[in-house]
């Protein structure tokens, strides 16, 4: 099997634009070369979109907002760029009202054509028309948030197979296990990263490419309080379970004691007995491993069941500013390590595993900082619309891409999802 | 393109159990050849499912009521027939609660795996086994039904597949176009087979397969009635709507107006402007062809509007009674010739198109003759226990195989289904 | 208490239209005397409706087909009548298309205004207006349309608010339970009555009133058959359920066991530990009354437990036919005679009880007779459009008016539904 | 008709604890005057209770906490308090978990019984029970949150009767509408509170009673802001309508136009033509009145259209403070004064409409402040629980409770509920 993202490994702050792009397209090509273009097919449910759907977004992205605006401008020739297909854009649209009509977004799961490997071919299509706008300057932006776009993508599509599969009563796996590094270890006691309080930059520092959404810089108050420095492991978790924690009405938000009920939630998503469902197939599960596909619900009940909270998206950043370089290392669970096939030698538990394990609820709201305003356009659609329900998440997961990981960064998903590598850090007041 | 079901022209009744066999599993084979792995992955809504689905379900059909049950006794060895897949049958089982759980029925969309090529080679090895057995006369009575099941599941996975490419906003072709036979008109004035009434005997005569809802025979009462020498046509239907036929609340059965209402129907299903969709893409409607794909709801309405009235079960068998052995021609519409690439010869329209253009409705419903009784064990789920809130369908479609069609065939479905090839035939009283 | 149907007892058949008029008035009224305001306006689900919205439809009915139609030519005056209150109207339509516009069925329930005292006031003047017409022999068949009507609502009135005071947990009883006649016994084998077959006149016989449903009279052939000559009791219900009749699937249709699965279905409706919910509260089960409060599916299950059938409405009709004679006597179950007051003398269990205990499921679907046609205008909404998914029910129950019972008379619902006085009678074939 | 709320024009800050008591207790049982016990039993969704509900579940309150538990203690006797009826708190319990199962609460409109009468008996007797511990000052705080839980309950009764009366299509009217006080006038321009940013203190200053989500008091840093000086309009709203602001894509949330095109929302609720349904049935529209019965979804795509943005609950209270004692007036606009039926004099429009018009939608989400805990015990249910998926409303409306209205008050809903007095004040930055 090859190894799917060995190519992260490099620091991507050295490479340049282009080699970025190069990389990112390629990343996700080889990815899906353990699927068929059945399994690439299938939409498991609405939150979910098929794989091949993600190969394809991905390239109307760049066909719709660079090559059809800029095509003529700067690839030259008297008409500039034309559509690979004229249908293809009502397919593949995800959300940009200001794009047109789009199929509904439960159907995506219909679409056995084109296939993928028609959609493997568009793909290198577009790759190389993109080619001759790499360079220019007055696009970089623009290219930046692409790659950045295509490289969430990626991870989506990793866990959106993931789910897929595990629809399967067979239970198929993806990648061999047999090439897991050894977790770094999360045990004992957590240790405390405490904070006095005192006024926080908070933000896109505008050294690099951020989203919309990450900005404008500004400070926020915070009280005294520390964060834990490691995170919620499986073995806690089953702890939890065991003291009856699903089942305690008070450790419960409301809505969140209603989820448990109407869907008779005992168990982070994947679980079953004493196994969890992974890219490769249902494995033991490491008690030692971050705990992981839970819900916000869950998180907040788990964490008053601990006799602690979740922090604000705004403690868990002070803490972690200055920890994500691209040069720093990141850790990475068992389970992620298996399923993406990161190979040795294993990462030193750099950094409290903030990034690169799982993504950390936060009790924060997705709301938008002083003074946000969404770009101009369709792009402008990206974050900002999406500012209502949600929760913000920090870090990284083991699905994510190196190097698409920063302090500042802002994940959000709804309350009762779980499909994502989701998992949680306490914190407590001092 | 092949002509998928030309070897349907042979008459069924000439040839041996095992030929039947052979023929049929050949021929569901056939018909999935242009379809991709990912094709025959789709399940576009809970009423239908994947062509891979459809492939696998009747060869478990074999394995299940055949194999597993009398492979040690007539095909020797010690141990017997051993299941090709001890999973499998979870994942390929349709109803039968007495062959234990299965698969939620709208998660067939979801497997993926195994794949097509997996099922092809699953079916190989069960038509292999089954040779064994073909030729066991005490197995005689299962085996044909087998040959019936599969039969039934050919016709479905043509009405599935269709439903499931019209999901694609890009609307994929199965088939060519131009393989089209012309259909036989039924144009002028309908004329009527009239009946004087009086005592008929109705159901399987015992004189070759027959399903066990289609007996016992028994003896109806009826009353002078008339029943259309020929099918509602297009062109029929299309003046229904210039009249505001969906509109006039008068014409409706109560369930069907709210079922209109609630659906927004305007239409038959496939229909967009004057176009329709078909097996070979979309295509311009015939008007002399008959209406197909409407719901019991819409026919009953249209014969409101028409000044007429559904026939019954009875009715319509009294009069086809004697038109439905297999050496008479039968005739197909258009649509069905292009969609199932029936060439040349185009056959004559005998039968006043009793069989081989659609299934028409009766306003009977679906309920058991005096004196039924389902089989023993598992089989006995095969009819019986669908005897509610069902109405009664007689003929044949386009997308019945030859062979498949007499004059007692009850085919039966909700009466607000119409993605299979439906519609209708008026009567009146005398 | 009084004894609120006493006068039901009068034998109707000697009585004047305006008599019968003027009895089926009052009795509505004296119906509701126990009820408040508030018990007169609950809508407990979409399938009933208030007791005050029975109260004023019935008088709607009036209005709007006899007095707005023909109070001008036969009351006299310039003007003609005039509506009541022009906004009741739209309210009080219960399904007639032709009428006009109509609240939603479900928001029956949202009208507190008008009060029950104003509805009664709307009664007291529509019935001081019916008497100019009452003596219009031209109007005579309407008129005994709007009593039928009216004895309906009467039925479903009682029906309707047992099911609404069932909903509060306190179990309210609406009458006292110490006029409780004995009900007849049901106990012992069941007898058979037997019948060799043949041709039966089925139908309204044009002698007295009767809904357009029950007819044209025509014959239908008849197999040889049994019908049992008791009902199914309480005691055997609960021998179906000990035998774990509820979880085995082989006794059920397919659309009975997945709404017994879906809403988690085990014993009638009204039922809790040895108590079933009466109009006069909670009360100990009587093993010998007929059970009442199934549905069709789990009136289809219990035959097949007890190795019969339901039988057909031409079986059940076939054996009544001559049974239902006002001057005969009507049994009464206990329940209803707790719940409706019937004083003393209990009535002999004539009849077999085929009228006055329960209605009776049939296996018959309700479709039209040959040669039906529903009357024109808006009363012709009454019963034809209802022709799909429900099934026939034979007999009368408890709740039943005196004199609305006959053995042509078809009742009708859906195979789920059990609010109404639902219970069974076998049936065997010869 | 009397003048339901003119006790709450006295300073309710100069009133003992007891005087508080019997004052809301009197105000809740006014309001009810003009229901009819079917009126006060209608629950006309799941949000809404019957008004009947709302007076029981107050009175539940009282018993529960307070006489349940220190009966004995303070009231004296052998035995303490006993409940008034041992059934009733399974009906009137809301949502308290730790006080057992409660009747679902889609349920409460099925309570004909107890009636209107008997809930007042109950109030009456509960009411006389309490004085025995209205002087303990250790039970003081339990008192106040007593009498704020059921000043709550007052302003839910408003809207919730104001919504079931609207489900009438007679639009029937609460109270006479000739009592209307005019609405200060709220024209021209609006002007800007600035504010230069900063640390403001946020919260409750625990001078008086507050609920727990108020607290604690603590620092918040505050961008530089203004805040309108007086609400959006309905003319305003008109405009916006007029522009096609519904139908503008990019001015809403994502999950607000799935919400408008899923409900077809064109208007606020209660609107239709000029007209908008009052307590005192439908009424003209006042273009200067402030718009009320809009969802948080609503009130945002306003202010983008605007050209502004909604406040975060930190700025609003950092302008409020200072502005709510009880000394200072209170704006009301005409359609509250219509239904509260406010007299003379009108009251000037001082804070800048800040309370007493409606609740003013924030862009915060509603979130614990830090270092909040909830109280121990089943009272510790009534705030935190609902922490996740809210918003943040500020201020007070026209059917708030005099002196129930504070600068650090923080009432939420949901973003898509609108059947409370919503409206909305723009803020900028600046």
């Amino acid at each position: 099997m090859p190894n799917p993202v060995s190519s992260l490994a490099a620091n991507q702050a050295e490479l340049s634009l282009a080699e970025r792009f190069a990389h990112t397209r390629a990343l996700m090509e080889s990815l899906v070369e353990p699927l068929s273009d059945a399994d690439a097919t299938v939409q498991s449910m609405e939150d979910a979109s098929p794989a091949k759907w993600h190969l394809a977004h991905t390239t109307w992205f760049w066909e719709t907002f660079l090559l059809r605006e800029y095509g003529r401008e700067y690839a030259g020739g008297a008409g500039g760029y034309r559509l690979y297909n004229e249908e293809w854009p009502f397919l593949f649209n995800s959300y940009y009202e200001a794009e047109g009509a789009r199929i509904s977004r439960f159907s995506r799961g219909m679409l056995s054509r084109p296939t993928l490997g028609e959609v493997l071919e568009w793909r290198a299509h577009v790759t190389r028309a993109m080619e001759a706008l790499l360079d220019n300057r007055a696009l970089s932006d623009l290219i930046a948030l692409g790659i950045a776009h295509e490289q969430q993508h990626i991870e989506l599509l990793l866990t959106d197979i993931k789910h897929a599969l595990f629809q399967n009563p067979l239970g198929p796996a993806m990648w061999d296990a047999d090439l897991a590094p050894a977790s770094a270890p999360q045990t004992g006691e957590a240790g405390w990263h405490e904070h006095p309080g005192g006024i926080a930059l908070i933000g896109d520092d505008e050294n690099g490419f951020a989203f919309d959404n990450e900005g404008p810089r500004h400070r926020v108050l915070l009280e005294p309080f520390a964060l834990a420095d490691r995170l919620v492991t499986v073995g806690e978790w089953q702890e939890f379970i065991a003291d009856g924690g699903y089942g305690t009405a008070s450790l419960w938000l409301s809505d969140g004691l209603a989820w448990v009920r109407e869907n008779a939630i005992s168990a982070p998503l994947y679980w079953r007995e004493d196994e969890h469902f992974t890219h490769t197939g249902w494995q033991t599960r490491d008690p030692n491993a971050p705990v992981t596909h839970i819900s916000y619900f869950e998180a907040d009940a788990f964490a008053a069941w601990a006799g602690a909270r979740l922090p604000t998206e705004f403690e868990w950043e002070a803490i972690a500013r200055g920890q994500d370089g691209e040069g720093l290392p990141q850790a990475h669970n068992a389970e992620a390590g298996n399923q993406l096939g990161k190979a040795s030698p294993p990462l030193p538990s750099g950094g409290s595993h903030l990034f690169g394990d799982c993504w950390q609820f936060t009790r924060s709201a997705y709301l938008p900082y002083p003074g946000f305003r969404p770009a101009k356009g369709a792009v402008g659609e990206y974050n900002g619309k999406f500012m209502s329900g949600q929760c913000v998440l920090k870090g990284a997961s083991c699905a994510t891409v190196r190097g698409h990981s920063r302090a500042s960064y802002r994940n959000f998903f709804y309350p009762h999802q779980r499909w994502q590598f989701t998992g949680l850090r306490l914190a407590k007041d001092l």
